[in-house]
C-alpha cells in the first residue's frame, strides 16, 4: 500500500530547509521524498499549502502523572502531533514493581503513538521510602530485552552516583554494558560533582532551570531536555538554548502533564509554539523535538521525513502556530483535519490488570489512627509550605494538644498523615502542616510521591479517617470530605494513581475536586492535591512526612515530631 | 593513575567554544574538565598555550591501500593526531576471505589508535571477479559479535540494492537487525534510485564529488564523508559543506592513503589544515573529524574532551595549522613533542600469518602464457586510458599480430594480462592497453582491484613472463623488469598487498619503483602501478580486463578481444 502526500512543504530537520516535495509512503515507512506523482501511489492525500514535519517526540514524561492510562493519553496527545513518548513508569513501579512496568508495556501496545519505556532507576526513591516494591539491577535487566525499552530512567540518586554507591553503580553499569541510554535527573549539580555524574555515563538532564546551568551540562557532553510541563515550566528560563550552538544538544520534554493542560494547550507542539512567540525559530524547535530526540535515544529510523524513516508525520496548517491538522503513525492516518481516528484499547492480560486494580493492601482506619498521643502544649516540628514551590521549611511551633489534638484552623495548622498502604504494616507518619488553608473537613489521596502511600490532611480525626477509608474503598483516588460525607472525589483505581476515563473527564473531575477544596477555604492560588502529593517526597528539601514520620533532608534522617 | 593536562585550551566540540580548562584523566578516561589542579593528579603535563582536542577519527580507510600492516600505519598516523580509524579490510578479504579479516583484527589489537572494522560487503566485487574468497551474509554475521566490528562496509553494489537483490539485501538486513552501521558507496546516485538506496538503511556515502551531490545526500538523511586521500581528493569540490547547516552531517575520511603522502602531508589533520587554508573554521573541521565521526558510528564515548570520554587527545601547538604536538590514546601519551613512543607489534597467530603470507596459488608461467593466438591484422578492443582518471574508453584498433604479437610501442599499444592467482585455475585475460607509455620491459603487480590477481603490462612476452614469475616468487609485490632482470621491486608478501616495512621504507620503495618505470618511458604524470591496479576493476566504466578477458561495463558482460 503506497500513499502519496502531495503538494506540501517538507520541514527538513537535517538541513533546516523548507522543501516543496511530495512524500511517498509504503506501509509503515517513508520510501521517497521528491517529485513523486499520483502514478506512484495507491492513495493520494492533498496537503497543498501545508507543512509536513516529523511527528513530535516527548523525550521524558511520566504517563501516570496525567492520571490517564496510556490509551487515553494517546487519544489526547496524537491530536497535537505527538508520534512518540519516552516514558518513565516510575510511579506505577513504586506501587506495583515489575508488574507495574509490564502493565504499562501491555497498556501501550499498538497505540497510534510509540510509547518507549525507560526502566525506573530509583524504586524506592530513598531507603526511607516505603514503596510497594524494590527494583534492583537484577530486576531491571530483563526489561532491556524488550524492543520498546530504551534504557534506565532518570537517575535521581545523584548522591549515590557521585559517591559510587554499589547498588546505583550496578544499575548504571549494567545499562551501559548493554548500550542503553541512562537519563539524568540532578538539579543544580555542577562542577566536580557534575563531572562525576556525567563520567558515570549519564548524558542528559531535564532538571535545568537556568541557561547557565544548562550550558554547563552541554559543555560537559550532556544533552539538555528543555522541560515545559504542567507543573515545572522551564521554557522561558532556558529560551536562550534555542540559539546556536546550544539548540544542537537539546530536546523538548514535558515530564509531567495534566489532562486539562494537554487538552487546552497541547503537548510538544505547545512548547514549540511558546518558543516561536518568544521569537525563536519553529524549525529549530521541530528539529529539537524530532531528529534530536531520536538521536538522543538511538532511534535510528525516527524523527525525520526521509527515505527509510518511519512514516510518523505531523501535517501542520501553519508553521509558526504549529497548528496540527493531520497526523500519520507508521503510515496510517491517525488524525484527520484535527479529528482523531478511533482505535481499540490495547488488550491487557487479566492477571496484570487484577494486580494493578488491587494495589491497596491496608486495613480500614479509625479516628484513633489519626490521634497523636500528647497533651498540653508541646514544641513541634511543623512542615511549613512555601507557596508555589515543592520545597518546604521547618517551623518550630507550640502546638496545643488540648484543643482538637493540636489542629488550629485559625493559625492554619492542620494535621497530616502518611499511611503505608502497600503491605498493611500499619506504619503511619503523623504531624502538622501549615500553609494549605483548609478550614473544614479533610482531603486524602493515594497520589503521593514517590511511594504513593495514602496521604491525608485534615481539620479533624473523624473526617481524616473517613477520607482515608474512602480512598481505600475506591482502590485509590483523591477525595474531599466534610462532616462525614463526600464533597467531591476522583477515583484512580489503577495502582491508585490512574483512571481509565478519557482526558476530558479526567480534566473535569480534577477541576471539580480542586474547586470543592477552595470552597472549604483553600486559597485559589494553591493546588492542594498537587502540593500534598509532594509533601511525602523525602528527596526534596527540607522537611517531609514519610510513613516513618518526619524526614529532614538536611540531616538525611527521620526526625521526631517533638522538638522540646 | 591520574594525569592532569594543565594550562591548555580545550576545543569543545559540543559548543564550538575554546575553553581555558584543565583536563583530568584517570587511567583510560577523562574524568574532569575544569579547574582541576596538581593536587588532583599523580602526574601533570603542562600544555600551556596549546590546544587540546579529541583525537581525530578517520571514518573510512582501507589500511591495505597504504601497503602497510596496521602497526606500521599506526606508527605514522598517530603522529598526526589520529586516535581511531574505521577500516574496511575489503582488499585482504578479497584475497583471504574471513581469515584476512581475522588477520587484520589480530594485527590491529592494542595499537596506539583504535582500529575499528567494517566487514566487507562485496567480496567478490562482482560475479565476474575471480577473487580469493566469497563472503556471504552467513560469513559476515559472526564478525558482528566482535567489539571492534561496527558494521557492514561500503555497499558498492548499489545496483543490487536498488533492484533488491536477495544476497545483497540479506547482508543489509542482517546488519540492520543487529543495529549495525552500513556504509554507502554509490557515486552519482540520485533521485529515486538514491531514495531506494537510503531507504534500505544506508546512511552515509564517501563518493560525493560535488557539493550539489552531497547536499542531496544530506537532505535525504545520509551523512557525507568528505574524502580527501592520496588518490581521490574531494575536499575542494565539497568545501562548501564546511558551512552551516551542512557541516553538521559530515565527517572527514581518506579512503586510500599512501605512505609517502601520510608522512609528508599528514592524515585527517591534513584535511582540516587544507580546509582552514580554504577559509574554513578549524573548530568545525575538528568537530566533523571527532564527535560527528563518533556519532555516525555510535561510538558513545569517543570524539570529545568531556567526562566519561576516552582519553584520546591530540594536543596542538596551533589551531589553524593543526600542528600536532602530543597525542594521548586511552590516557597514555603515545606521541610526545612530535615523537612517537615506541610500542610492540601485536602478536598474530602463526596459522593466520602463514595463510596471509602464502596467498599465491599459481604455477609458474612461461612466454606462451602471454601469447595471443592470432595472425595478420585484426580489429581489436583496446583499453584506452583516460589520463588521471580511473574510467577507460574502448578503442577499436587494427592490431598487427605479425609484429611482436601485436605490441607496438610507437603507438603505445602494450600487452596486458590478468592472471588468476588464488586457485591456480590458469584463467588468464589477455589483451591490449594504450596510454601507459612504457617503451621497454614489463611491469607486474599483485595489487589489482578488487580481486588482487596478478596483472602484467609489457612490451614483450619474455619480460612479461619474467615479471609475473618474479611477483609470484615474492609472494606478491610490484616489479619492474627489463631484458630479463629486475630493475626495481617492492615485495608485498602479506596477501600480496602489504609489507611489514615501516612507512618511510614503503614510501622509498614505492618511489624507487615508480621512478624506474619513468626511466622506461612512462611519462612523469602517469602513476603506472596505480593506473594498472584499477585496470582490472570491472565496476568502473567502461572497459576493463578480468581473468576471463575484457569486461564491458556498458553491456555488463565479458566481451571478445576481436571486434572484426
Amino acid at each position: 500500500m503506497k500513499t502519496l502526500l502531495k503538494g506540501g512543504t517538507v520541514v527538513n530537520v537535517f538541513t533546516d530547509e523548507l522543501e516543496k516535495a511530495n512524500v511517498l509512503i509504503e506501509d509503515e515507512r517513508i520510501i521517497g521524498v521528491g517529485d513523486y506523482s499520483e502514478a506512484d501511489a495507491d492513495c493520494v492525500h492533498d496537503v497543498s499549502g501545508k507543512y509536513i514535519c516529523p511527528g513530535f517526540i516527548d523525550g521524558h514524561i511520566h504517563i501516570e502523572s496525567t492520571m490517564m492510562l496510556p490509551a487515553e493519553f494517546a487519544r489526547a496527545a496524537v491530536l497535537h502531533g505527538t508520534s512518540a513518548v519516552v516514558s518513565d513508569p516510575h510511579e506505577i513501579a513504586n506501587v506495583c514493581g515489575s508488574e507495574g512496568i509490564e502493565f504499562m508495556l501491555e497498556a501501550s501496545e499498538g497505540l497510534p503513538l510509540d510509547m518507549y519505556i525507560m526502566v525506573p532507576s530509583c524504586v524506592p526513591a530513598t531507603s526511607f521510602d516505603e514503596s510497594g516494591a524494590e527494583l534492583s539491577a537484577a530486576d531491571i535487566d530483563p526489561f532491556y530485552r524488550r524492543s520498546r525499552v530504551l534504557g534506565l530512567a532518570e537517575m535521581m540518586n545523584y548522591v549515590g552516583v557521585v559517591s559510587g554507591d554499589k547498588g546505583v553503580m550496578d544499575k548504571i553499569n549494567s545499562a551501559k554494558a548493554k548500550g542503553k541510554v541512562i537519563n539524568g535527573h540532578a538539579p543544580l549539580l555542577s562542577g566536580r560533582d557534575l563531572d562525576k555524574y556525567v563520567a558515570a555515563g549519564i548524558r542528559d538532564d531535564h532538571e535545568c532551570s537556568s541557561a547557565d546551568e544548562a550550558k554547563e551540562r552541554i559543555r560537559k557532553g550532556q544533552r539538555v531536555m528543555i522541560r515545559n510541563g504542567t507543573a515545572a515550566r522551564n521554557l522561558y528560563g532556558l529560551i536562550d538554548l534555542f540559539d546556536d550552538p546550544w539548540n544542537r544538544r537539546c530536546l523538548l520534554v514535558t515530564d509531567d502533564k495534566h489532562a486539562a493542560d494537554l487538552i487546552a494547550n497541547g503537548h510538544i507542539d505547545d512548547i514549540i509554539r511558546l518558543a516561536v512567540k518568544a521569537g525563536k525559530s519553529a524549525v529549530t524547535g521541530i528539529r529539537m523535538a524530532t531528529l534530536q530526540a531520536a538521536e538522543a535515544f538511538g532511534l535510528k529510523n525516527e524523527g525525520a521525513v526521509a527515505p527509510g524513516y518511519s512514516a510518523n508525520l505531523a501535517v501542520l496548517d501553519d508553521l509558526d502556530s504549529v497548528s496540527v491538522c493531520d497526523v500519520y503513525h507508521l503510515g496510517k492516518k491517525v488524525v484527520s483535519a484535527g479529528k482523531l481516528e478511533e482505535f481499540e484499547n490495547p488488550k491487557i492480560s487479566a492477571a496484570l490488570k487484577e494486580r494493578v486494580l488491587h494495589s491497596f493492601n491496608l486495613s480500614s482506619l479509625c479516628e484513633k489512627d489519626f490521634h497523636i498521643a500528647a497533651s498540653g502544649i508541646r514544641k513541634c516540628r511543623v512542615i511549613d509550605l512555601v507557596k508555589h514551590q515543592l520545597i518546604t521549611e521547618e517551623a518550630l511551633l507550640d502546638i496545643d494538644f488540648s484543643n482538637n489534638n493540636g489542629v488550629d484552623t485559625e493559625k492554619d495548622i492542620l494535621k497530616l498523615a502518611v499511611i503505608e498502604r502497600h503491605r498493611n504494616t500499619g506504619h503511619t507518619g503523623l504531624g502538622f502542616i501549615r500553609g494549605i488553608g483548609l478550614k473544614d473537613g479533610a482531603i486524602a489521596a493515594s497520589v503521593s510521591h514517590d511511594s504513593h502511600n495514602l496521604i491525608v490532611i485534615g481539620t479533624g480525626e473523624a473526617d481524616m479517617a473517613f477520607a482515608a477509608n474512602r480512598v481505600r474503598g475506591l482502590g485509590g483516588g483523591m477525595v474531599v470530605i466534610r462532616k462525614g460525607s463526600v464533597v467531591a472525589e476522583m477515583p484512580l483505581p489503577y495502582a491508585g494513581i490512574m483512571t481509565d476515563s478519557p482526558a476530558s473527564d479526567v480534566a473535569k473531575q480534577n477541576e471539580a475536586v480542586r474547586e470543592s477544596v477552595h470552597a472549604l477555604g483553600v486559597p485559589s492560588d494553591i493546588e492542594p492535591f498537587m502540593t500534598m502529593a509532594f509533601v511525602s517526597l523525602p528527596v526534596i528539601p527540607k522537611i517531609k512526612m514519610t510513613t516513618h514520620g518526619l524526614f529532614s533532608s538536611e540531616s538525611w534522617s527521620i526526625v521526631p515530631l517533638f522538638a522540646d
